[in-house]
């Protein structure tokens, strides 16, 4: 990761900034999904895709007729992961605030082929559900022809986070309001087994509910 | 909530797409943050930032000097916020999915002042926390005026969600692996009190864990 640029430098509370890899590739390994903006003749987008890592990269796909993919073969883009871990209620109304943890990545997608795209989706499917690759009936020839595959570096990018209580004005301490963190997590809950499903459920479904 | 135009008609699996007022309305009730994508002359831009929505607006706010709000004052942006609800696990590899709802708009942001940015602020207020605003310390005319509020129509605008359980092809049907949906959803934990705070805590306190 390098060193921050005047788009990756955090301006608006410094102090809450991060620009080592360990802390984006957490914030990643987290995600689900992430949000890309990109920009074409009729404006700039914001489009929320599934993403996933594999070392200094991180990963999209999608069908080969993505105009959001085509578009970003063509220029940079900017890539962001939003985490929100509470509401941060404070005793004062504009100190308010959230916990959160974001990364964010600018550059530009390149197109993963052949074998290295392959071994991509297998990294994704191991993030989705370790082991499942071996069961799954693997993508045939043409349907890897019509999906395309593209990874950006983890190279121009920065993290913003917030943890922790309130942090009122030292006069607004003795106001008679509730001060403290409202949290959040994203829970896992009980696996819903397809209708026509007779197989077992394997260990990674039994153990996703928590 | 406006007929799709080129921007916001859904391409990819139109039967997911929706246009009317109350499933985005939905989106935004649930969400506490969307991505902002805008573009300067630094580049495209992709920025966490907290919403909330009054009767056909979503309304952000912000520092005066928040180099994004300026920036939005200026010109068109895309708008977005996703709520991840499931892993879609299907018998092939490519038919696996994610079940999601997200809601997108497109179009110009305008500054709300004097008592509209106010009352603004109390109604993010009362969506964290009905109830809140008549305890803590309210805005001063001094924090006001350091603060922007904008909002943006909900006229241009488009949302896209899949749910249920996967569609393999009829020809995986048989395939042995276990079928189905691991679902998430945003769980509230134990409220955590400020170490300084001596106030009971209010009835949305209590019963914020769930």
């Amino acid at each position: 990761m390098n060193p921050p640029t005047a788009r990756t430098k955090v301006r608006r509370i410094p102090t809450n900034a991060h620009y080592d890899a360990a802390t984006l590739h957490a914030i990643i390994d987290e995600a689900y999904l992430c949000h890309i903006a990109f920009s074409d003749d009729k404006g700039t987008h914001c489009i929320p895709t599934a993403c996933w890592r594999d070392g200094d990269y991180l990963y999209i796909h999608g069908s080969n007729g993505s105009r959001m993919l085509k578009r970003l073969m063509a220029d940079e883009c900017c890539v962001t992961i939003t985490h929100l871990d509470g509401l941060v209620m404070a005793r004062s109304a504009l100190s308010h605030s959230m916990n959160y943890r974001s990364g964010m990545v600018y550059g530009r997608f390149e197109v993963v082929e052949g074998a290295a795209a392959r071994h991509a989706m297998g990294t994704f499917m191991d993030k989705l559900a370790p082991g499942r690759q071996a069961e799954i009936r693997p993508g045939s020839d043409k349907e890897y022809a019509a999906t395309t595959v593209m990874r950006i570096p983890l190279a121009e990018a920065a993290c913003k986070a917030r943890s922790g209580a309130p942090s009122d004005d030292e006069e607004d301490l003795a106001w008679p309001a509730w001060a403290g963190v409202l949290p959040f997590m994203r829970a896992q809950l009980a696996p819903v087994a397809d209708p026509g499903c007779t197989i077992t459920a394997p260990d990674y479904v039994c153990r996703w509910q928590k």
